[in-house]
């Protein structure tokens, strides 16, 4: 591993990332060749600074006067987040929110593609659900051997959480994006994204309840 | 509306409230009383610094070498994100999606009560999910009339989710909590959150993109 491969680039700016590549992709359908970072500044409410940062995350190099081209900047930003190879991922855990990330659209732009789920209910199991497989959890090892999957998306309940990571992780999990309410411990190189809805909920009440 | 009620605190402040407010009620429940922020600091992994000025928020103040009351630390950080009292909302889009917020449990805690759902569904409206009557979304404005609810979910799909914003508003919404992917168009005063999955994801296949 390089030096350069293990550095850390600021949460928000990668958050942005995706914003980007909606407005590059709309623009590049409607045939537009090249933009400015202050023109994608303008469109998103951002400052020409922010978008310049982000953008230079990406590897990318703007030319003054004449700004990018937009199939360059696809490109560079897709590279970066590791979109623009598909990433096989599976999914643990099939209730109503993992049924609604199997049906989630927007994972087809980000190269994403769930290739099959667990879960430990025999309704569920040997069925398929939205076009993917389920499979029973206690097969997950030995439906995981020689696959090369890293990414998983764990959507059971939070009781669960724990447990489950752990056997993921046995099993060759590097990635885990977790959608249960739970800090997991896992060791330090295995990679959590939180998806925190009470987080993003504090954030709409904190300001609701200020302004009433 | 007073000068300091419309001050804007930092958002990754705000985010970190409710995982102080999960380790104190754990605390709270093993008839701990007192903590001090270096002591929340070393069992979340963040800073003493950090913790004090999160804290400072809420208006608390900490006794040198006494620390805090579990008591009084979550009674201000739930005044101080509106969770002290029960705050109604409602849901549009019984999906998949809607479905599992509808199920979430987390909701209790936070004390957000989802009286009511709506969506366009034939085969859904008139029924209960989860508990919940399912109403037509053109009865909307009607139902909400006189209710003083102002907190809205928003799980449509993502090509209704504009036009269904505009209902919620002119209904009396204030504040929206959307997870369609999309940034919705509607007038400065009213609060947004976004749950934006595509902005998760990049952080996570980032960060596994680069490591291997």
């Amino acid at each position: 591993m390089s030096e350069s491969s293990e550095k850390v680039y600021p949460a928000p700016s990668v958050r942005r990332l995706p914003i980007y590549l909606s407005l590059l992709r709309k623009m590049r359908d409607q045939g537009v060749e090249g933009i400015s970072s202050t023109r994608i500044a303008e469109q998103l409410g951002l400052t020409g600074i922010q978008v310049r940062k982000d953008l230079a995350m990406t590897g990318i190099v703007g030319r003054p006067k004449v700004g990018h081209s937009i199939h360059e900047l696809i490109e560079h930003i897709e590279r970066f987040l590791g979109w623009d190879v598909q990433q096989d991922a599976i999914l643990i855990g099939v209730g109503h929110l993992g049924t609604a990330l199997l049906g989630y659209k927007g994972f087809k732009q980000e190269n994403l593609n769930i290739v099959a789920t667990f879960d430990n209910s025999p309704d569920k199991i040997g069925k398929k659900i939205l076009g993917r497989p389920v499979y029973a959890m206690k097969d997950f090892r030995k439906f995981m051997r020689g696959k090369g999957i890293s990414l998983a998306i764990l959507t059971v309940p939070v009781q669960f959480a724990q447990e489950t990571a752990e056997i993921m992780v046995k099993a060759g999990i590097r990635g885990i994006w977790n959608f249960a309410p739970i800090q997991l411990q896992v060791s330090d190189e295995i990679i959590v994204e939180n998806v925190s809805l009470s987080s993003s909920l504090a954030l709409l009440t904190q300001k609701l309840s200020h302004q009433s």
